[in-house]
């Protein structure tokens, strides 16, 4: 079910500036036990929205990991998205304009802050768990130092603690992608949609990795030579382009971006090692063998620094997308560790 | 030294098309024996030039595998590019006006059948050996099937015998990068600079991967939230696009990206199997370990594919371009190889 939660108080931003007010779109599945103990709350990726149950197939269902028969789950689409919540195409009411590319940069800490402000404002204090991949898992990791207190477990899928060099090298060249497209400023929600299309095929290439691609784009034998861009790849690259073009701004996702490599838990906190300790709730680090963004081994070492956290791999040949892919494996391991964790 | 060859004759190409005449430029070190049995053909890749000893360092030197005092050592600049060869900024003679945009659809093997000519032209008959890495052991290999008798040894580097799914999915990216600036098809070599920049950083991406970057590329911790675009990876993303939009031009880009697509040594040969079986001289494929364009994984299987052929993997964190790196790996592997086959 769809919800709106509406601030008219001023926010204000880790970079010192200052939203004139705030709109949270948030989608929730099941119902809430007394004390909303049963909530798990959801932190979605780049450019997914609130609504689990669409984005993450065979999840949201009975006898999943979030199943609405017991659990209350909530997923809020995050500031600076066009889903709903504050963002670019969001009118500046000082302005009565929409912000385009003047949206205030944000920080992934900032998105946590109105996960936390919705949280407040719903009477939640502490919940089951909460789970986040990817960009996702960036803002779990974050809301988890903030207030470990709040959550009585973490899953951590596929995600880190910082942004790397790798990743931060894999968001600036979307943005140059996005940018070398001429129209990125005009005053319109379209602008820069090659640019746009462009820097999602980027996206692509990390999501899936050479495993996604040789397993699904092979080709049959040709013997024409210069018939290149009939090849599935190339009309896959392309479609992957217009779909998100279609659906998603070029000032959104530049915010997002820019969000992303601004990812640091440790940032004024002494530091990745020093924040990470603070995580003394259960928590699990799941990774993918062929993720070329987190790889297994930084998955491992962001495990190595949350105490007691255990570490989990999903064999999976569709790369970072394996946690959109394989939910049968990721299903059993996360209701294993719950289960676990009851026990305890 | 470089040196020009000149045909007046029209060279046809694969696709049907004719170039009225062809330039190319190439690269001389050390002298020939006799019969230019001491030649090694050196095939450079994608936006490199005839001069090895340039791009290539610590390759042309006494006692390393490119030794101009043992060896006569040639480089062709290919058709297709911006360094001396017939390519878009070439003038077409029928239209006395550069080609840009609308220079012919170039295969791999177009490019080898323009080394055949030079090779023709100079009385080369039988090299010691030909040597490519990259898009450079497209070449060779598609010359080395071609014309097996011509080659008294063969070295590929970090290469295939087609260009998979994921590779073409990397050049068509960077074809959307480059087409998503709004000034390519304006007939000036300067156009869609920024673009050509954006396509250079995804192709860094793919040559240097997660190790590479996360090696070279890391930041000391910040306490600042928003300053995202200080961060090295970025700057080193636009100071690379930057290099080669200064150094090179779309259209000649796009030309060679659409060549490398096509690839597949098995066209018209009975498929790839069949092509590579022909290839009965000493054979040598050399993988690096963290290259994510061409895994270890892709070249032990090319590897298993040539007759005899020995693999050897270079250990390196810089992926991809660890052929341009370990110099020193590369040439005692290489030079260890070429000592046995003069022993067999």
């Amino acid at each position: 079910m769809k919800h709106f939660f509406h601030s008219d108080k001023p926010f204000t931003l880790e970079c010192g500036q200052t939203l004139p007010e705030i709109t949270i779109t948030y989608h929730t599945y099941g119902t809430p036990n007394e004390d909303c103990s049963n909530c798990i709350w959801v932190c979605h990726a780049l450019t997914a929205n609130s609504d689990v149950a669409d984005w993450w197939p065979k999840t949201v269902e009975r006898g999943k990991f979030l199943d609405p028969e017991k659990n209350f789950i909530i997923c809020a689409n995050i500031i600076g998205s066009c889903y709903g919540s504050t963002g670019p195409l969001s009118t500046n009411t000082t302005t009565g304009a929409p912000w385009y590319d003047k949206f205030p940069a944000l920080t992934i800490r900032d998105m946590a802050k109105a996960h936390i402000l919705l949280a407040d404002h719903l009477g939640i204090k502490r919940m089951a768990a909460i789970i986040g991949s990817s960009v996702g898992g960036f803002q779990a990791i974050e809301w988890a130092v903030e207030q470990p207190w709040r959550f009585a477990s973490l899953v951590l899928i596929a995600t880190d603690a910082y942004a790397s060099p790798w990743t931060v090298a894999i968001d600036e060249t979307q943005r140059m992608a996005i940018l070398a497209d001429t129209t990125y400023g005009e005053q319109r929600a379209s602008a820069a949609a090659s640019g746009l299309a462009a820097a999602r095929a980027i996206g692509m290439l990390s999501y899936r990795g050479a495993s996604g691609y040789n397993k699904t784009q092979h080709d049959a034998p040709r013997t024409d030579a210069n018939l290149w861009d009939l090849r599935r790849a190339v009309t896959y690259q392309r479609h992957q382009g217009k779909k998100l073009s279609d659906r998603f701004d070029a000032y959104s996702y530049i915010t997002i971006l820019n969000a992303f490599d601004t990812h640091d838990v440790g940032r004024n906190r002494g530091g990745i090692e020093q924040a990470l300790s603070s995580l003394t709730m259960p928590t699990i680090v799941i990774g993918i063998t062929t993720d070329i963004i987190f790889s297994p081994g930084e998955m491992k070492h962001l495990a190595s620094l949350i105490p007691g956290a255990r570490y989990c791999e999903i064999e999976s040949e569709y790369g970072h997308d394996g946690f959109l892919v394989e939910n049968e494996a990721l299903n059993n391991i996360i209701l294993e560790f719950r289960g676990d964790v009851a026990n305890i």
